[in-house]
């Protein structure tokens, strides 16, 4: 005879058949799945089941709890100032953690950034910080407590202590056609944040063709989720809806982008990359009881500077060291004169992956030079000939299929004509 | 690289977006999944997907011809008469092929009836015929062949080259709350029907509490759903939909069963046994080309029971050997004085599984003399402390728990009460 409290194939069929699932149910399902008592097959006809017939706000927060339940919780109570972090739902050319982490620090907060590798066209921030000769990913839990007190900002690696369920359930849904499913989505991201143990979490959800969401009402939807689960489980949670039908700054790629976050630090960078710092710097300062702080004059003295370049030498890094540069460049041109009207984010992104930039599995190696440079966005008048990205690889043969990518992603509307920009920032959802 | 034609993730997404999958999908996907290239929990969301979105009749068509392409079919166009096989959804006390099969081949209409043994509360022909001292169920295709050739019916064991595609997703679908899905129900049936290459087919579906369908409309859907399916193959297909809210005849268990058959082959048993083998037999017969029988004339004058006794005796089974009995037996009584107006199907299913009929897992053994004896049926008049049934089992703790199953599935109304009896043919779907 069994000993488990349910049977999975009845789980299953209350979430098939429309009904909700109640708090018994949803935690021994986790745990058994956990354990391995609920089989992989059980679990995926779970997660079709919760795709097509959702999960309430109560059901959603239960399955986040189980998540968290599943392992071990991390407790930044120790440390002598508040703790706020940011979750990108990623994009092409998001490098927003490298200057903001750092920046944030300087007003006292401390900032545990728990960051992944890229997989797909997104990248991910620790192989862009990989690409600093030195700097290392891995910290024990001491070596991170001892950063956040000295220097304030740690970008690391997530201990796999954290929510191991939510592990063992993504990989599973990435082979299963689940990932789109927003309770699933919004208690993955929740669970390893809530584990995490952060006082205040600022949640950047992006929109457009190089995000995850295409669509506004689904990031919407989304970014409700999540905040009110951080709510629920007492973190300080608000977030931005921003655009990312267009790559974010000037280039995608990981050393390529580390130069473009020490040119924001250094109190220069493209425009965007700034007002999405700035931003996202003053929400998580407000969330962490520190309002009101002018966080751009810390890009222009300095300040912000200085904790990153601690941030970066107490992970091992040189952050004086040349950046790697790829072996080869190759450049697109401008076919006819006009304005730049668009540039499709998630063309950059797959150019910028096949060039090298990304990976297609996990075990694969990333090439730290590798990526896209843009020469004008959206808006920018451009002439016949001109160039409008700069290719990176060490693998010319790769340029071909990344051109491919590319094929339709810039268009040039003809002059004169007004090209609506798109605001960066699209909502803000708090609780 | 991969050398697939698909990507599994691809084909489960279409589904879950509610697109039709395309023909070369389908091939894909059933070919793969059999080659173990798609994974369990791959097959498991897209069965998910199914069931909540559902497939069109082409689709059906397409997946069910995808399943029979997994393996071998069989061809009786070598035999010297038309061939007609009939399948039921499965009910409680169904012993109906029993009587029927040597009842069609009395009239030169071969029947190749490849059964199963029963899981859960329906219980199995090859099981009922296994209480036969000496009957075997597992035979080659050439001892089929040269039995449909001399008795003209044959019940055995369905070969593990039929569709085997369907045995891996049924076993997975039996796990995963996907059953019910009635394009996966309608292709399982017919991939194997469509593969055993018989000529016509009649499908009895059952509807009721006993049944796996409890609903009409559903069971009608079905219906529909296969007889266009076994029509677009080329097999004359016709369904009718039965009532199984209440036992069939007046025995649920495999001997007890064997012996209420043999009462309806010798021109007597239980009138709702006799009209449905009836009714059955005269629409087989129509399907291959002989409508207009006297079947009934077969059942009282010997014919039928001639061939009962050839058939049961070409398998190894001695059709004169005393039947087992179960060695302990337990009355339940009538309450009060009425008329019968329910005795539930699911219920008596239920308590002959637990009385050791029928099995929970595919490895157990059953009992032969073990299940439940009806001594009355809805309509009938009933006194306070009269029989309604005997429990037979020769384990006799089994009787409380099969008494549990009973608790409140006989219901006596007072006496001068008018019992509306619902018809035993409910409708009659064909192409």
């Amino acid at each position: 005879m069994s000993t488990e409290a349910f049977d999975a194939v009845d789980v299953i069929v209350a979430k098939r058949d429309g009904h909700r699932l109640s708090d018994a149910q949803i935690d021994w399902v986790i745990d058994a799945y956990t354990r391995g008592v609920v089989a992989e097959e059980q679990m995926s006809a779970l997660n079709m089941a919760i795709l097509l017939n959702g999960m309430d706000r109560a059901e959603i927060a239960r399955w986040t709890a189980a998540m968290i339940a599943s392992g071990e919780r991390m407790d930044f109570s120790g440390l002598s100032r508040p703790t706020a972090d940011k979750h990108s739902t990623g994009g092409v050319g998001d490098k927003i953690t490298l200057p903001l982490a750092p920046l944030v620090a300087v007003f006292g907060v401390a900032v545990p950034q728990l960051s992944g590798r890229g997989l797909g066209h997104t990248g991910g921030t620790l192989d862009k910080l990989e690409s600093i000769p030195g700097w290392r990913a891995a910290l024990s839990n001491d070596e991170m407590m001892a950063q956040l007190d000295d220097v304030g900002a740690v970008i690391c690696q997530a201990g796999s202590g954290l929510a191991p369920a939510d592990r063992k359930l993504y990989a599973l849904r990435d082979v299963t056609g689940t990932v789109e499913a927003i309770p699933l989505i919004a208690s993955s991201i929740m669970s390893k944040k809530i584990a995490e143990g952060t006082g205040a979490l600022v949640l950047d959800v992006k929109v457009g063709s190089g995000a995850f969401m295409k669509d506004v009402d689904r990031a919407r939807e989304l970014a409700r989720t999540m905040v009110a689960l951080g709510t629920d489980a007492g973190v300080r949670t608000v977030a931005l809806l921003t655009d990312m039908s267009t790559p974010l700054g000037l280039t995608a790629g990981n050393a390529l982008e580390v130069r473009e976050s020490v040119e924001v630090l250094a109190g220069g960078g493209p425009a965007d990359v700034v007002e999405l710092t700035v931003a996202l710097a003053q929400e998580m300062l407000a969330a962490a009881g520190r309002p009101g702080q002018d966080v751009a004059a810390a890009l222009q003295d300095g300040r912000a500077m200085d904790a990153w370049k601690r941030m970066i030498a107490a992970q091992g890094g040189d952050p004086d060291a040349p950046l790697p540069v790829a072996r080869e460049t190759s450049q697109l041109l401008a076919e006819t004169d006009g304005v730049l009207a668009e540039v499709d984010a998630y063309a950059v992104g797959i150019a910028a992956w096949r060039l090298g930039a990304g990976r297609a599995r996990k075990e694969d190696p990333v090439q730290a030079g590798a990526g896209v440079e843009l020469h004008a966005k959206p808006g920018d008048t451009v002439r016949a000939g001109q160039p409008l990205m700069t290719l990176h690889t060490d693998t010319p043969d790769r340029f071909g299929r990344a051109l491919d990518a590319l094929a339709g992603a810039v268009v040039v509307a003809p002059e004169g004509t007004v090209v609506p920009i798109r605001p960066l920032v699209i909502d803000r959802i708090d609780a």
